[in-house]
Parts: C-alpha cells; sequence; structure tokens
C-alpha cells in the first residue's frame, strides 16, 4: 500500500503532463491520444487507487448522473463503469434501448440531448457492427456539444468509449497498466515481445476490438508486437497501419505471423483469444441492415465450420513452455472459453488459465480506475491541482 | 447565465407565494394547484437552474429514496426523474412491475407501504387507460399517507404524477415554462393565441394527457386558447369546463375549432399532436379489463383506419405560414412523428421540426427542474429560507 | 418518537455486547451468531430508525457499491436491501443475470470479483433449489475473501443472506424485532407461544426458509414454539435440531404438531404461511438439475393436487378466537395469499388480515433497519464509538 508522502509525489509527477486537450473531451481510441494523455491516464488510475487504499475519498462529484448505453451484454464493464462513477460521485442511469422510447423511432441526437440535461458523462458498448459502434458515439458526441453550445445542455457531457468495432480503450489501458505493474514500471517494457494471437472458441462473432485495441496501443512503448491468427481472421488494416507507425516511433516493432508457435516463442506476454472475421463481421452487419435474419443463421454456420478448422489455435502447456522462460504473462479480457472448463475446447488450456486466475483478476481490477482516470481527466483542467485538494482534504471513504 | 445577485433576487420574490399547502403534499393535476403554487414552481426551477449554471449544488436531501413506477415506456420523462431526484440528493429505485412480485398479487396499498420506508418521494406514470391511472396514483397516496399516520412509515412520500390518463403536469408545466422565457415574462402572455391541434400519426392510442395538461393550464395565464381536432377526438369534457373557467377568470379565451387552419391562423404558440379519440381509449379500457385481446387488435385497426381519414392533419410549412408573422413558436412533447423522417407521414413537416429543434429541446430541458421544484415544494414548508441556505453554503456541484 | 439521550443510552448499551467477530464477517445464518451478536444487530436496527426519526442521517460510506444478486423475484427484499444501502451512504448495483455475461459460462468465482471491485457488501437472494442458494453464497463469499487475501480487490465486501434455501435472516430477525416491540421488550418472550404453521395457498414451490428461519431464531428467546403441518411437510430435519438446542438452552421449548388447531391454542404469535415440501423441493432442484422440464410440470400438478388436500389449513376467525385471550398477533412475511382477496382460498381469512394489516406493516418495516444493521456492524469495528459519532455530529438527512 502506498502511503501518503508517495501519493503526493506521483501527483506531483503528473503536472509535467500536458492533460489541456484532455478537458471537455471523449476518450475514443487511444491512438487519438498524445503520449502524454496516456501516461496522465494511467498516472490518475494509480493514484485513485491508492487514494482507496488509504480509505481517502476521490468524490469530486456533489451530484450528477453518468449514463451508460450498452448495447451489447456487459458485467465486468457495466460493473467497472458503474464503480468508476460512484468512486466520483456520480449516479449511473442506464439508458435501457428495450424499455425506452428508442425503439419508437427516435434519432440518436433527440436521445442523446434527452438523456443529457444532467449528464456530466456518457459510457456507451457498441461493438456488434462493423462500422456502426464508432459511428454512433461520435453523433452522441456531436449531439450533445451541440445540445451544449445551444444553451439546451448546462454542460456538456464527456463520452467514454466503453467498447466499440475499432476500439476498446478501458479495456486495452487497464491491460497495459497490469503489464506496467507487472514488469516494474514502463520502462521495463521496450524490448518485450507481445504475442496477441488468436484462439479457438466455440462461439462466433467475437468483437475484433480487443486485438486491435491491444496492437494499436502496446506498440506505443517500445515492444515488439507480433499479431497471430489463421488466414482470413485478418483485423481492421488501418488499425495496423497505426500499429505499424507507433512501433516505428516508439522503437519497438510489429508483424503479423501464421501461428501462434511463432507468436508464443520466447514471448513476453501472450494475449490469446477468439475473434470473427472481419469479412464476416462486415456480411453480418449488411444482413442485419437488410433483415435478412435466415441468412444470419447460415452465416453462423458457415463461420462456426471455418472456426472448427482451427481448434489447435488454444493456448496449451506446451505453447506456453515455448515463452521467454516458460513464464510469459498470459493476459484475456474475461471471460476465456476454457477447455473442459465452459466448453469442451475452447481458448485456453484450464491448468494455464488457472495458473493465471489471480493475475487475470488484477488485470480486470484496473478497469474502474482507467474509467475514473478517463473521466476525471475530461472534467478537470487542473488535474494536479484537484488531485492535491483531494488529498489534502483527506475525506475518509468509510467515514 | 443569473449572477448570484439575481439568484438572490429571484429567491427573495418567492417569499410572497403562499406554498403551505405544497408541504407534504402531492402533485397530481395543475388545476388543483393555486396560482401562487404554480408561480412558485416555476419560480424553483429557475432558481435551480440558475444554481446549476453557477456551479451550486441544490442537494437538500444528505440520503432518501426517490420511487419511480413506470406503467408505460419512457426515456425522458425516466430521465427527468432521475435528474431531479439525483440534483436533490435522492437515489432513485425503479418499482418494475415485471421483475417484483406485484405480478403475484400484491394489493397497491400493500406495495406503496412496503416500498417506500425509505421514500421521500413517489413518481408515477401511468397513462394508458381511462379512469385508471389518476385512480390508482390516489390510491397509492391514500395508503403511504395511511402508512404515515399508522406510524408504518418514518416520513411520508409525496406524489409526482408524471402522466395519468388525466393531465401530465410535469410536462405543461416545462412547456409552459418555456413559453415564459420565450416571450420574455409571463406577463407577456396576455392575448397571445395558442393553438393545440390534433395531429395525424401512424400510430394509435397516443394519451390524451397532453392536449387536456395544456388547456388546462395554459389558460390561466389570459391566452387565447383554442383547441381543434376531428370530429371525434375530443378530450374528455371536465377537462374543457376547467380550461373555459380558467380562461374567464384569467381574462383569456377557450375555444374548440374544427380545422387546423382555423387553429393556425394568426397564432403565437402551436402544439400539433396526435391523440387517440377518448371513445377508443375508453372502449380499449373496458377489452383490457376483459381480457379481449383479439377485440383489441380489431379495435386498433379501426382507429388507425379512421386516423387515415386525417392524414391532412400534419403541421405544414403552408400552416406555419399563416400563423403571426409566419413565426409562432412550434412545440411539441416529442418523440414527434415526422414525415418522412420517422414514419411515411406523420404529425409535422421535416423543415418545420427541424428548424425549431434547439427550442424544442429547451422546451424538454426544464422538464428536469420543473420536477424538482415539485419535490422540493412538497419537503420544505418554508422554501425560501432552504433556497438562501443553498446559495449562502456555495457548495459546489463539481467541486 | 425517542429522543437524543434514549438514542445516546441505546448506543452506550450497545457497548457492553461483544461484536468483534462480525466485523469483515458474513450474516449467513441466525444460529451462527452468537446472542450478543443478535442482541446488537436488533440494538443497531433500533438505533438506526431512532436517528431517522430525528432526522439525522446515518450515512457512514461518502461512497462504495452494494450488489444485490436477485435469483427470484422480489420487491420487498429489493427495495429493503436498497434502503439499507442509501441510509448507510451505499448505492445499489444489481447484478441481473439475464442481461450480464453470466449466462455465458462465467464461473461463480470470476464473477464475484468483477462486480466486487468497489464493492462493500453483497446482498443475494437465492431461495429457490435445496442444497443450492446457501452453497453459493458460500462460493461468493470464498471467492471475495480469495480476491481479497490476492489482493485483488481493495476491501473485502461482506455478504447478507437476503433468503436462502437454508435461513432467511434478516426476515426472521425484522420479525422478531417487531415481536420484541409489540410485547414491550424481549424480556417479555419468555413462556410466550409461537405457532409456526403451515397454511393452503393455491400456489406452490414456496421456500422453506421463512418456517426454518424462524423456528431457528424464535427458540433462542425462552419461547414455546410449535411448528405444525401436514405429513410430508416437514421441514430440514438440521434446522429442527437448532430449534431444539435453542430452546433447551434458552428454557423454552420446541415441538412439532399435526394441527393448526393445536398449534392456535392459547398462542401469543400465530405465523401461518405455505411452504412447499422439502421432498419436492428436493425433487424439483433434481429435475432442473436434468433439465427435465417436462417432469417439473407433472411435478407441479401432483404438488398442487395434494396442497389441495390441506384447504382447511387455514387461518380463520375461529381458529384466532383459540388463541391466548383471542388476540394473538398474527404474522406474515408477506405477500399472503388471503381468501376471497387475491385468491379463492388462501393462507388467511380477509377479516383476519384485514384487522393485523398495521402490525403486518410495521413488521415488514423492520427489514431495511435490521439489514442496515447488518452490514454495518460488518463494517465498523467499533460500532458504539461510531454511532456515538454519528448522533455528534447530528447531520440532518433532510438538509
Amino acid at each position: 500500500m502506498k502511503d501518503i508522502a508517495t501519493i503526493r509525489k506521483m501527483i506531483e509527477r503528473l503536472s509535467i503532463l500536458n492533460t489541456r486537450n484532455m478537458y471537455l473531451n471523449d476518450f475514443f481510441h487511444t491512438w487519438k491520444k498524445t503520449d502524454d494523455e496516456i501516461a496522465a491516464t494511467f498516472a490518475v488510475a494509480d493514484i485513485f487507487r491508492a487514494l482507496r487504499e488509504n480509505n481517502i475519498s476521490s468524490k469530486v462529484f456533489d451530484s450528477g448522473l453518468g449514463i451508460s448505453i450498452f448495447r451489447d451484454n456487459s458485467t465486468r464493464t457495466r460493473f467497472s463503469f458503474a464503480s468508476a462513477c460512484n468512486m466520483l460521485g456520480l449516479e449511473v442511469q442506464d439508458l435501457d434501448e428495450k424499455t425506452s422510447q428508442i425503439a419508437h423511432g427516435e434519432t440518436v441526437r433527440e436521445t442523446s440531448n434527452m438523456v443529457s440535461f444532467m449528464a456530466d458523462v456518457i459510457g456507451i458498448r457498441d461493438d456488434m457492427y462493423i462500422g456502426k459502434g464508432h459511428t454512433y458515439m461520435k453523433e452522441v458526441a456531436a449531439a450533445v456539444q451541440e445540445g451544449y453550445d445551444d444553451g439546451v445542455l448546462e454542460q456538456r457531457p464527456t463520452l467514454v468509449n466503453l467498447q466499440c468495432d475499432i476500439d476498446h480503450p478501458t479495456q486495452s489501458m487497464a491491460d497495459l497498466l497490469h503489464v506496467i505493474h507487472e514488469f516494474g514500471g514502463v520502462e521495463n517494457l521496450k524490448g518485450k515481445k507481445v504475442a496477441m494471437t488468436w484462439a479457438y472458441s466455440p462461439s462466433y462473432g467475437k468483437p475484433l476490438s480487443v486485438p486491435q485495441g491491444i496492437i494499436g496501443l502496446f506498440t506505443r512503448f517500445g515492444m515488439d508486437v507480433v499479431l497471430a491468427h489463421p488466414e482470413g481472421y485478418n483485423v481492421m488494416g488501418d488499425i495496423e497501419d497505426v500499429a505499424k507507425k507507433n512501433a516505428m516511433l516508439s522503437g519497438g516493432s510489429y508483424a503479423r505471423v501464421n501461428s501462434m508457435a511463432e507468436a508464443f516463442k520466447d514471448a513476453d506476454i501472450v494475449y490469446p483469444k477468439s475473434w470473427a472475421p472481419f469479412a464476416v463481421m462486415q456480411e453480418r452487419t449488411d444482413l442485419v441492415g437488410q433483415g435478412k435474419f435466415d441468412d444470419l443463421k447460415d452465416l453462423e454456420k458457415r463461420c462456426l465450420l471455418n472456426n472448427a478448422k482451427f481448434k489447435d489455435w488454444e493456448c496449451t502447456e506446451e505453447l506456453m513452455a515455448t515463452t521467454k522462460a516458460g513464464k510469459a504473462l498470459y493476459m484475456h479480457c474475461l471471460p476465456a472459453d476454457i477447455t473442459q472448463v465452459n466448453c469442451t475446447q475452447g481458448e485456453c488450456a484450464a491448468s494455464v488459465f488457472d495458473r493465471y486466475r489471480i493475475p487475470l483478476y488484477k488485470e480486470a481490477s484496473y478497469k474502474p480506475y482507467i474509467i475514473a482516470a478517463m473521466i476525471f481527466l475530461s472534467k478537470f483542467r487542473d488535474p494536479n491541482k484537484k488531485l492535491t485538494e483531494l488529498l489534502d482534504a483527506g475525506q475518509k471513504r468509510i467515514k
């Protein structure tokens, strides 16, 4: 546990980072944020965690709402968002598209304003359809900006992308903060090999935003990032371009390989996880758009059959043994498909998963703090000053 | 934005209004409230908005629950209620009749008490069945009064009607507050012509409470209120009687006409909106009561066929041009059925709706403040004193 | 209403009770708690109620979450838990197993941690399947303990059993606190006769945890507790053993009889309520486990047919007349099946139920305070000190 003096130093170090452009701004994709902004998000997340460990309140809102819009099922992200809001003093209101009048034909613009009269933040998960999720979020952001400019809204709620079709920044940032702590500091990441690999799962249609988020972020830290997947399971080319550019700038590397074996070889970090082929996701989006639900079932069948060709893409003990000293850090966004645990054959062998259970849970534990940091940095122009106030006030969380 | 001195004056002016009878009382219908009470509700809503603009907290509850009961889908009213509660320091708990044991045969009296042990306010929307919504609300109010008198409840939660079969006071009050601001003060409303008119919509069964709420409230301000609808689309006669009496007392007028053209002619304000014929709503209530669901479908078909005879009841540019200087204030409770936007033919032409988008959103933005004012006035015997305390304390909302 | 001096004395008396082992501990079954712990829970509940009556805030958390998991429908327990959390300063987050990814194969261990990063308390209702509910709660408790020990969780959320297959402690404790107040103090309970009896209901499958909770708790206070039910409607033998042992230690008695008449004779308290035969509950659990849903329907039919043999097990005026002075305290956990009110024939005659409506509602009103007391005692090592602080601070709840 960090003591008060340490926290004070953490806050001081924050002052050298330029976060001006985060103020009143949204968090869509990590690659749209500067290195300072990424570093500040990690720093604030760590500070919030340290405050909580010391039972110091980080409530910076007296009242206010955090709106959550989940267009896909969610447990961990939902609770992470709720936790982040609660920690800061915001109350969560779910916009449930099933019980609301959205189904009755409201436009995004209208609804965005109607739910935002008292909203300080909006968190959205919309990851199921290629070309849709991010577009929707941009529409919401534009709508509330317009509402604010027009005097409809007293405040401009900022958006946090809780997973779209392109990026999953709260996941990749939590993942990387976990890596930073596991490796003893961001300065130790240079030259580390990361294997982001596809893995077999008996389900289909998992979003691409996790692998895309990982290669789009991890390449910024001088690491050697390898993406591995069977033929046809490509991620978006644009994001690979981001990864390449990042790697060049950071002194790391980015490469695509065709086998788990090659990716795992001497890796420091492995992230084996299933996702759907881009083409399938695209076709699904088109079919849903056209209301062709019978064809959808057919697509699912075909996709599962295709997946089944790659059942050997599993994170086994044998593969783990080939990683750096046989001790690569195994990562997953959870929930995982674990062979003989929740499926016949899946992404990971039970013994591997079980050995890494504690690190996996820790990995997940960063998400509420990352989200809180994103919200905080979008709401306070001078984060250093505000965090110092919190520390000095020393208001007990459990009184 | 109003400055502190202005807010202080707004609060001072509140002291001349008698709100004694609002204390620990419910808000069912605007016409059951005195002019002072209506004026105080507007005043407090404006003060809350000004406080928020100045980032001053209006939390008057340290803890406590606001119970919401929605017997019809809702986005904007749900969020408005949640916003109002949050602003005052209350946490919303939805009583979801689908997941609760109400379906198992609990009586209204029992449930009302069971959810109210820590409830300071109950907001109810029950607008679908003629003769039912208001009756239900009165039952709930009687039940919690009894519970309080019997020592079952530590406090008597007050009720806010979030829309019943008779009135929709949070809507009509928000609407009128919008009008007051658009026209530069309540003193400027005298002699203004208001056209509350039916409009065609491809859906059926929209409640009558909006037109009833509008004619029941707007007639109190010396305005010339005209209600227009096709034959058979009458509203409740009792409410027309209220409108007539109001108009007489306020020096305004109330009239019913048979065409949009007549209503729109030289109007300062137009409110074109679909609703179901009273007779249909009555029949529907009876059929549901008798469990005749096949007949219900038949009723819907007949009603839609009948509606279709009046497709020319649409708020067009041509009609708008006939209003006062061609610039009447267009109003709607939202969501609207907009021709060629969310339906083939609807209540309003797209170009008209789009031109009034900002005022429409502003109109909606008053609802959270109106609800907060209603709750506040039912909970504080001396609103002037309490608001002065809030202003003097100057607790920042975003700290 | 109790005055401040009285409350101070109530708090002082608390100091003689040893509650050390409640700190950071769970509340599963009343019989796992010492007499001091039970007494302290009652005392704190009474203190919280007195504070609220005096408009004094009992917020002891600045922020934090209370997680609720309801695996069965609930109105009153849901609102009681939400009320308790709100009163203490915690925000409720429901883990809805329908909208979450639990359905996708997450293990209990994983989910428990994923929702607990900011959780101070978890309330669980899981009462439908013999051998399952308590087991599930223990698994959750073990998982969060492990998460805390492993450094995954910053705090160890404590569990409150909101009803399992074995006990319903928040109900039985609220019930007993009601009895204590009705009889003017716990010292007046010795020698009082309590009739916990089965009653006919047209529904099947009601949990056994209420009768078990009652006989497991009421026998601790020197009362003569009688359990009556038709042949085959036994409760768990283990709990009867608990009741017998309790009765022996407390100087009371526990007996099983075969008719309502015998149970009601000279009773001071009667608690007539339906429940399913243990064997049926067992069979149902097995059938659900095996996915035999057709057999389930058959089981329900057989069970209802069997129930129907005992339609004369009804709490009638005639039976009430045989109780002590004809004035036994009638109790029920609600909702009750009332003859000619919400069913043709049920657990209780309408006139009896109606005469006891106010005491029944009061009985229910203790539950939020009992839950708050359970949470509080699991979170504060020195409850006396903390309550004194609350009283001295005198923070107004309605400001």
